[in-house]
């Protein structure tokens, strides 16, 4: 793509020659000849003024820190443009198309026309696998499964039967949707399976990562709203509903009939305890334990710092004297208070 | 299935139309006509005054708030009949049967008669399908593996080579069962791979969720015993013994040698530390980290709660001063006894 | 194989009948006649007395403890010397070799002439198998995967396009290597997905476990070093690197772009943050947040300890007043400093 294109797409600033063709992304350190790249914050000013790129997306403040002949282009979010120009210059490997002769997909089971479906794949009967649709090898596709148009499925996904899935919906490797939830009745000491008799629903442009496992609700539908993200090895059980545009990063964990909210941020490991809910706009920080509502928009935390192990032995043995030492302090402040008033 | 059947198996008092016919379970408040549903709980007796339920389970203390016209059912255990009743309604849905042609089964496996193994599985050489065992597509069962009668594996399992699996064991999509247990010892900084030599053994009745992974012993074997459920993406070491009707939640990790007692539940996310022995009737709750043996049965818990990021880095960074706290708080309290004696 | 060669093979001093053969591995306590054993801590030295092996590897001080007629064999490090005669008692089954006729190979893929592929695996366009590669059934191979000679992939392992593996590393089931890294930009609330162009490296004698993810790079690749051993349920993010000989434990995740020594340990369920860098020999003890970068090797932790849960909650929720309780504990010192100098 030649600069001068890339500049009217983004609405972008133009310093360089317009004719300049770039076909790469790079790290600004990483660059050469032929590549574009991008600063996203002030400490790699330095990286900026030495860089080998044709081009590169920057604020306007980061100009002058630009080494001399590199072509730029002036945007207000660098790191946006670049997702962009990125989508731009490596659009999705298109499919040889059709149906592997290894897949099997069994009667009553409704395929568009463009779909591709890869070797050893199984599309069962009720499955309407929408246009555009492209499912990789070994994935398995259970009956009555609504897979929405433009959706991909990388290797060995399953889908278990009823699961209805939006549009342009991208799904790693190895991930799980629609197993039982983990419903339970305790018949003095011993466990009766609940039949899960929900489903999940998925909107449209939702991505999900590998090996992430979403469960079917046991009577309603776990439901995952528009534009969620979520990345891999995350559980996420029966009931539970994620809102619009949430992220939840790496091995989060939430439990059964949890209601997160829109524009919400989960970090890495991040655990929510059942039947709780967090508002729109929270940003919880990773390895959090999420033990109560959250009502109102904000960042939150738990856990303790790491530290030297020896160190973290002598604090961490006191947290279990931790109440103790309340009530011994308020014991010396009421004697301390005791005396000054003698 | 009509009330009056359901009134008898559960040995259950009914109030209303013996002959009403219910088919669906319903929540309270989602349920319309032709549902059954269930209250578990006294905070939920403004929904059972509105509900369009059918028939409803219920404890007889509940019945005056049960809206008019509505059939009751009382029962000791609301949540326990509404899951056998959900099994009666939802009975497993019957396979076609049989072996699909793009199985692959290897000489020298045993499949009883009745069996249905799906498209593009594998049975390799040796291994024993018991009666009435359903598996889905795209597993893998190893050599000579066990898999006990009435055993269903869902979509993509993977039993490796000499698992035993009791019967009537469900295993939900993706679950490893038997992989090599991380086993290493350290040469001059290198790993050596130690061959585990140990097999996976499960009892009956056994639930293991999505992509759980399950080791195989070092030498011994890895137990888990009748009853026993675990929910999503758990980890399951070598050697690693779990008692009956013991519970893990999603995301729960147990480090190797560690040994649950049974009928415990760890919550989600729990972490056991290896070599270490839970003693029966335990109750861990949600991202414990368990580092020290349990010798009496109750509730265990760690963590901090979750706060306001903000005051949270307030706290935590204290935690880091808690053993100098400790001990500028004893000072004081010396300090203060000697003036008192002074 | 008979103790004089194993004597010989590890350089150990050998008491009893060189003749004398054994054929398994065994514990101390679960030993029979055939059985070779091992002690690796002093207070296995009561089952010692008492074994029914054939031969124990130990150390000199351990020999006065030897059960009467047992063989031994004096080593140094007796873990080890398990570790390399298990290797020797069992070495990888071999398998029948060639493709399986329902395995896809697309046209362009390099099969070196001695490779194994099992049934219903797939090797996509480009992919190079080296030499001795063993890859069991239901794996995909994606396009332009280099798999370095003596691999050995287990059942339903993914690579995805462009993933390159050094040589003798060893994959377990459902792990999914190269899937995108977590890489989205914010569009006034909605994620805009950027492409992940860089691939992942894994260099020789690694090992990772079973539904492990390890992402591909956004721009630059994912690396493991030679090495290196990952159990099961690790989620390795986009860019981070990972030095020679680590180990990572179950169900840890390291968010993108941080690095990580040579030769250090992770405990099982630690967190690392993105962006940051834990030098060499460094270990994690469980469930540790490393939540800053880690500069000197040693032994490091976070978390707080297990309790009976009331007396956990009580001492939490003074967690949340730890801040408030340091500055009263100073204003009670500064008190009664000012009241002893008065």
């Amino acid at each position: 793509m030649i600069l001068q294109d890339l500049a009217e797409r983004l609405a972008a600033q133009l310093h360089g020659d317009p004719a300049l063709s770039v076909e790469r992304v790079a790290t600004l350190s990483g660059a050469s000849s032929g590549d574009i790249s991008f600063i996203s914050h002030k400490r790699y000013r330095n990286e900026l003024g030495q860089t080998a790129a044709s081009a590169v997306l920057l604020r306007e403040d980061d100009l002058p820190h630009l080494a001399e002949g590199v072509a730029a282009l002036v945007v207000d979010d660098p790191y946006l443009a670049y997702a962009r120009v990125a989508g731009w210059l490596y659009p999705p490997v298109e499919e040889s198309g059709g149906i592997h002769p290894s897949a099997v997909v069994e009667e009553g089971a409704e395929i568009a026309a463009d779909v591709s479906i890869g070797p050893h794949s199984v599309i069962e009967t009720g499955a309407q696998i929408g246009a555009g649709c492209r499912i990789g090898p070994g994935c398995v596709v259970g009956r009555h499964v609504v897979l929405g148009e433009g959706g991909r499925l990388e290797a060995n996904v399953t889908l278990c039967h009823h699961v209805r899935i939006g549009r342009r919906v991208l799904i790693h490797p190895g991930a799980v949707i629609g197993a039982d939830g983990f419903g339970f009745a305790n018949d003095a000491g011993r466990w009766v399976k609940i039949p899960q008799v929900g489903s999940v629903v998925i909107g449209d442009d939702v991505e999900i990562g590998a090996n992430t496992t979403i469960d079917r609700g046991a009577i309603d539908d776990t439901r995952i709203a528009d534009g969620v993200i979520i990345d891999n090895l995350v559980q996420v059980a029966h009931n539970v509903q994620v809102g619009e545009h949430s992220a939840l990063a790496g091995c989060v964990g939430i439990a059964g009939s949890a209601r997160i909210g829109a524009h919400c941020a989960l970090g890495g490991g991040v655990g929510v305890v059942g039947h709780l809910e967090i508002c729109d706009n929270v940003i919880v920080t990773g390895m959090t334990m999420v033990n109560h509502p959250i009502r109102e928009a904000g960042v939150y935390s738990s856990g303790t710092p790491m530290e030297e192990n020896a160190k973290w032995h002598r604090n961490a043995v006191r947290f279990k004297q931790l109440d103790e030492m309340a009530k011994r302090l308020r014991r010396l402040e009421k004697q301390s208070k005791d005396e000054s008033t003698e």
